[in-house]
């Protein structure tokens, strides 16, 4: 990279840190900022920092929030009775985009890994409890991921509240939409068969 | 974005102004910063800022640098008599990317649109006609793009450089290496054939 300047070239590297940013795109981005107004590079660099301040864990959720408790555990149209676990805060956003859930949410923190040396006493598993005991919750939606990690977790967490006398629920597994059936993987498929609904 | 904490959705806003970054990739970005460590965070914001601040104009050539002139102008190893043009700084990259070129550049900053109002008076061209008068260039290479202002602007140039003396050539156009004839366009065919060379 001696063929750009070195602060350029330093800049290119930390954004090529950052996920799906290659060295093309790393080098757009910086060339771009170069050419923006000096008040709008300042703005987002003073919006890296101010958000690395200010964000920390909702002590409810664990959501990554400014205000603790996090807005999802504070407003008041939702429903009480409806919990969605999830693994990370940011799994949150495809699910409010449906807009069709209105309950709380718990952030896992991750999900149990034996290959990563993850067991359940690392995830937020403790406070989901806690939270089970005091609350009036009745369903209990669980939304990990679709893959191997998250469906250990699904089950292990089924296990463990299950016997509390809470409904515990799995986001369905299948085609997406506008998707091709030439294009499923096997995988996915046998979820679609075997999730079949009568029409 | 009310579903993310603001300063969360600030940092997404500020990365969406980059070129190629949709909201999807602004928010694995900032959620990836989230979990960063504090000190590269820092680190990235800093890079921004230090790049806005000590980046200028190289006073010879006009690239983008820390150090004026640039080291392209200063680099001992390089020929005096081949000048390549592009049309920005960031053009220079992938020329020396090939590692065929030892010439110097000259950044125009732009190129000739009539339908954006660019007219030559708005290009480093005075500068460029005050570095051909002291030196002993012999070669001109234009590399503006190959669209229709790049080639307007490789048209100008030649008709003002060629009356003095010196050679000018323009970079080949036709099919990419190892893409297909049955996806080139008729454009990109016509010049093909037209720059068709003897076996």
């Amino acid at each position: 990279m001696t063929n750009i300047a070195g602060s350029v070239s330093r800049l290119i590297e930390n954004f090529r840190k950052l996920p799906g940013i290659g060295t093309k795109s790393a080098q757009r981005m910086a060339f771009f900022i170069l050419r923006m107004e000096p008040r709008e590079a300042e703005e987002l660099a003073q919006a890296i920092l101010d958000m690395k301040n200010s964000v920390r864990q909702c002590s409810v959720c664990n959501n990554l929030t400014d205000e603790d408790p996090c807005h999802f555990c504070t407003q008041p149209n939702r429903s009480d009775q409806l919990l969605c676990i999830v693994e990370e805060s940011q799994n949150i956003l495809p699910i409010e985009a449906t807009h069709a859930f209105n309950g709380r949410y718990h952030v896992l923190m991750g999900t149990i890994s034996p290959l990563r040396g993850v067991g359940p006493d690392q995830l937020a598993i403790p406070s989901l409890l806690r939270r089970l005991e005091q609350s009036q919750i009745e369903e209990i939606i669980i939304a990990t991921n679709p893959n191997v990690e998250g469906e250990t977790t699904a089950m292990y967490l089924s296990k463990l509240i299950k016997p509390l006398g809470i409904r515990v629920t799995r986001l369905a597994m299948g085609l997406p939409v506008g998707g091709d059936l030439e294009y499923a993987d096997a995988v996915t498929m046998s979820k679609a068969l075997e999730g079949r609904r009568d029409l």
